[in-house]
């Protein structure tokens, strides 16, 4: 892609997120997560962003500011020594002192919060965070070639598994061996989550009963994690025969994550997982044939419970003891995106949209059986991005 | 350790909390970040810790209420509905409400304070994040036993980087190695850091003129990252001979780190490199001699200074162009922790503070050399952690 081609692109996400900003009355933006930075200018470095409901956009840089120079995809980059000088460069540009300033209210560090609150003394603060998620919801063809790609990277992980299955013991000989794997091919070596407290860890592998070990995480399966400490996530849990090893692990390619999960097992599974297995497939074909553009993201989400109970997985389905309200999620740059395939969701679904649907069973002291897939919605449907089979893998 | 012994020292942190707590005339502190959590109840699940002035603390959980009881050291654990059970829940423990709360701001992201300030209208709210800062930094035997396994874990993996090197041509080779070797050891994976937008990673492999390349991280090196997504840490740059190879990984065993660095190279390097890295070992020794119980951080940064400048490495000390303002940083359960080393840092040494010093020179184009290691602060100065030697290693 050409480099004025690129910029455009940028530029475009600048100006839809500025409309968002007047339909609000805000004046401006104060953007300063990384993720959000490089969304918007195509750079994470270290400063401040202030984007303002119309015109250019300035880029007050503390660390490093040639870097800033060099990734940045907007002419307005300048160092910032303090963060007091922020006002007054504001100023500079925008002729007045803003009076409603926006910021990422579910990002920002209430410390920070305060700090720019002290430097805008006249002004009100507005939390942004809906509209920049709103904004980055629908993706670009750049974007969704960047996904497919990783989709890619996840299905040739699938195709190694049972290879890294005859050498491992544990559920971290297989992280290890998912991750030098993933590493091998570009991968950053995390998938950063917006939530707070979150782990930016690639995801879940998980042996056996382990995998239904209930956990902190927002997701319907959790696992020992290594501690503690660290209390989701691939353990110390031994791979044994008969049992679903579930392989729930994003790929990245150039900051953009593909999620999908797989269940492999050595030797065959209990008839009651299996059939579990397969109505998750059903719950994951009924949503992504019904997800079309226009279609309600809380409607796909009763469709899905609706679906699930007919097949009589009620109980564990998308957790065990606590389901988990969701079962669908948007990712892109981090791996918890809107829309929301979620109860009393209002996400309406639009084309270019870039969700996983994670259908999922809990069996507790048994494991976790499903499976799930990154999608891009079409007129058509959505169409999944993978093509490892979703059936559960028996490694013989 | 038994697990008395255990539930005893957790205890002993919520008092040493709470004495702080008392000094600044605040009635009560609400606690939810993850690694506070685990540092003063030993778990990290989802929910929010109320820790009174006087009294014993209760944990409200939102998931998983089960992991929390099966890994919590209190014994005031409670399920949690809702954010909005929070104030009645105090109160039934309390007696009144509460007039005066501590917040962890540094951390809090900014939707989630003005939740709470909705939920107590008549409280006043207070930073505590200085306060439990200051706790955790004075390290039990226990913990400074565990960072002294993870020093000797990243001694095993110095060992390991000469054959690495045999097998890799860029970075991102030797990363996926040395991640690898670390996980088969129990590493999480990843090793949090408490300051907004960080990337929680290993650390830094860097080659050449790449690790001089400025970037957001907030140490003193940086590298290309693997794209302006992610922009610092092992990228895609060539491992050439005669150019210096950063190692600066950091271990982790059951969720303490161990933060070491050494440079490794093809052949010999230049002479003014060799120069410079001894001059860094000289201003880590200064700074260890000199790092007693009741020593001014502030002074002992002044004092790493003037030895850099004395054996004329003032340009790129500690970083090219922007160079950070410490030469040493507190770790633990997370990789920026205090003390600091700092320019005017207030911090004085205590027995038991475990901290890295890093002196590192940066040269434009060529790349980095310098050292790091973990110590521990004694009486007869600081202990080094690491046996691996702090001198630039051959590679043959």
């Amino acid at each position: 892609m050409a480099d004025e081609a690129i910029r455009s692109e940028f530029s475009e996400r600048v100006k839809r997120f500025q409309l968002l900003l007047r339909d609000d009355g805000i004046d401006g933006a104060l953007i300063v997560q990384r993720t959000d930075l490089f969304y918007l200018i195509g750079t994470d470095q270290n400063g401040v962003l202030w984007v303002p409901a119309e015109g250019a956009p300035l880029f007050m840089v503390r660390k490093s500011y040639e870097r800033a120079c060099q990734d940045g995809l907007i002419d307005g980059i300048v160092p910032l020594r303090s963060l007091s000088q922020v006002p007054e460069l504001i100023r500079s540009c925008h002729g007045t002192g803003p009076a409603r300033i926006g910021l990422e209210m579910d990002v920002l560090p209430a410390a920070l919060y305060l700090a720019y609150k002290d430097l805008f003394p006249e002004a009100n603060m507005a939390d942004i965070s809906p509209l920049i998620r709103s904004v980055r919801m629908v993706k670009s063809f750049r974007e969704i070639s960047l996904v497919r790609k990783a989709a890619a990277v996840g299905d040739e992980l699938f195709e190694k598994v049972p290879g890294f299955l005859k050498e491992s013991e544990t559920e971290t000989d297989l992280a290890l061996r998912a991750e030098a794997f993933y590493r091998s091919k570009g991968h950053p070596g995390m998938c950063p989550m917006r939530a707070f407290n979150q782990l930016n860890v690639y995801g879940h592998i998980l042996a056996g009963p382990g995998a239904a070990v209930p956990s902190a995480s927002p997701g319907p399966t959790g696992g020992q994690g290594t501690g503690p400490f660290m209390s989701h996530g691939a353990g110390f849990g031994r791979i044994r025969p008969q049992e679903p090893i579930l392989f729930d692990y994003a790929s990245n390619v150039e900051g953009y994550i593909s999620d999908q999960s797989r269940i492999f097992a050595l030797g065959d599974l209990p008839e009651k997982l299996r059939r579990a297995h397969q109505a998750m497939i059903d719950v994951q074909t009924a949503v992504a044939q019904n997800g079309r553009p226009g279609a309600d993201a809380g409607d796909l989400y009763d469709l899905a419970l609706r679906v699930a109970r007919e097949a009589g997985f009620t109980q564990g389905f998308m957790g065990h003891p606590l389901a988990v309200p969701f079962v669908g999620h948007g990712l892109g740059l981090e791996l918890d995106e809107w829309p929301l395939i979620a109860k009393n969701s209002r996400h309406v679904l639009e084309e270019g949209m870039v969700l996983a649907l994670e259908p999922k069973v809990v069996f507790p002291g048994k494991g976790v059986v499903g499976v799930e897939n990154t999608f891009v919605v079409t007129q058509g449907g959505m169409e999944k991005l993978s093509r490892f089979p979703d059936e559960i893998v028996i490694v013989p």
